[in-house]
């Protein structure tokens, strides 16, 4: 493809509560957005038409003529390969046809599709924490826990999109059941949700206030509340045996942390990187080290924009290489 | 490198009891071979003296003059950015220079070192059970548990040439120390001796020939001793674990396991493909297939030649892409 520093990409950002769209240009400026809430329990057709809201709001701006290809970075699972999504939160869109359907209404321009940990880690890896490394996982710690991996200086989604999947790896194979039919998951243990329910059996108690989620168990924790502290160690040690795998088993030479629990900051990262060594013992892979994210709310979309120009070499930059 | 198919590879396997060294040809097959017990417990210069001896025997066969690359696969760690080794049970070698030794010997020749879990990959997948496959993690139960990855249809050593170590990654975060230092590892629960170690424990008795090993344990267990039984059932569930979160990583769709204990077939692989469902549980990483391996002893010879003849280009074909 013949591209210059002009072209844009078209990103979207579906999640289970809203759907981001945005002008993406080379130096991962947005330059158009738009976003819709999710109607997250309709139908396949309306949630569809959230989609299609958002793109023909884009598609009214000035600059789309210099639109080459659309990204799109989905909640999974996905399945690249057959252009189809499955958002365990979107029950309506069961392998809906999603890269079809958005290439219908852009006229047939090409369209990518990852999940929304590998267009956080296109983000990072373009933009942000990640950027110049060869060998990195990227991950969200939140609701869920996502990631998605660079190898070899590029971005690695895997045939269907949906690599490194590091919240449901087993660290804990006797351990709790997990949603997704595995036991003792990273995410069981260290997304918010998870943090915050073991603090409340271990008899941590919310604020005056009401407040009983991870971000309440963290200020908790500051206080010195050990119940709370023990939470936050607990998910720490379970990021830390995930970690210590990947790097185990790909050699990556940094783990970067973004999404809501690493706001957490120190709580989690002063743990987390005392119980790595732990865990990542062997001689290539202990050297690992762990950054938080430097994206914020728009990784998602620089990411599925980045996802996109890396797989069609749009800009000659991307995801590196 | 111009090649054609009558070139060859000089390819050398150095394990802590053996090692071997051949001539390999573009159809994998040996038409030399030489081979020396190690002196493990000797200093770096003795050892590397039975390496010189293996190579001096094959520069003396007639088809040593069609040699145009030497291919390692040694016992790890290894670390083949710097072209050294420090293989665990042959404390002599700790960084130690084999690349640079092994090329002064043979003039010159370019030489490839990868771990001996990466050169049993490169054989299955060059003439073995992951022919053909285009993401893959091979593996060797044996006295340890080794492995390593084809990804996108080529091997993946790792900048170290690590890469794919499944033995050590932890599977219960909380579980028994590894000698590696790590708690919970993979081959802390699946490897022969453990195995052994777990039936012992659990008050299995060796028979009257005295023989207490994995071999032993898998005879019991055929005979219906529900101890024995027990072992391979827990060593398949950690071996399930392992590769189901190799596949939620980076989208394998066959693990291959050859080595010792995959000499006990059904006995552990029947309850491994079982206990594969409970853990490989996302649409991308459930159909995960599980293969024995094809090659014999063979295979770190075959798997050495082929990642050098990968990384040079010789014959074209090697590991695939």
């Amino acid at each position: 493809m013949h591209t210059t520093p002009a072209d844009l990409v078209a990103a979207l950002d579906i999640g289970g509560t809203k759907i981001a769209g945005a002008l993406v240009d080379s130096g991962g400026r947005l330059l158009a957005a738009a976003r819709r809430p999710t109607p997250a329990r309709e139908d396949a057709a309306t949630v569809m038409g959230a989609v299609a809201a958002v793109l023909e709001e884009l598609l009214r701006s000035a600059d789309w003529p210099r639109v080459r290809a659309v990204g799109i970075g989905s909640a999974g699972p996905v399945d690249a390969s057959a252009g189809s999504v499955s958002p365990v939160n979107v029950p309506g869109w069961r392998d809906f046809p999603l890269v079809a359907e958005v290439a219908r209404l852009v006229g047939g321009l090409p369209v990518t599709l990852v999940g929304d940990g590998v267009a956080m880690t296109a983000a990072e890896h373009w933009q942000g924490a990640a950027r110049g490394r060869v060998n990195a996982l990227c991950m969200v710690v939140s609701t869920g826990v996502g990631g998605g991996l660079v190898l070899d200086g590029r971005l690695h989604p895997g045939p269907t999109g949906n690599a490194g999947h590091i919240g449901h790896i087993s660290v804990d194979l006797d351990g709790d059941p997990c949603p997704c039919g595995g036991r003792g998951c990273v995410e069981r243990i260290a997304s918010g949700p998870n943090i915050a329910r073991r603090a409340v059996e271990g008899g941590w108690r919310p604020g005056p206030d009401g407040d009983a989620g991870a971000a309440a168990v963290a200020a908790s924790a500051r206080a010195g509340d050990a119940i709370a502290l023990a939470s936050f160690a607990r998910a720490a040690q379970a990021l830390a045996a995930g970690i210590a795998a990947t790097a185990t088993l790909v050699e990556i030479e940094v783990a970067v942390i973004g999404g809501g629990v690493a706001g957490a900051g120190d709580l989690l990262f002063g743990p987390l990187r005392e119980r790595l060594r732990d865990y990542a013992t062997l001689s290539f892979a202990s050297g690992v080290e762990v950054l938080p994210a430097r994206l914020g709310s728009d990784a998602g979309l620089v990411g599925a924009a980045a996802a996109a120009a890396g797989e069609l070499g749009i800009w000659g930059v991307a995801t590196g290489s």
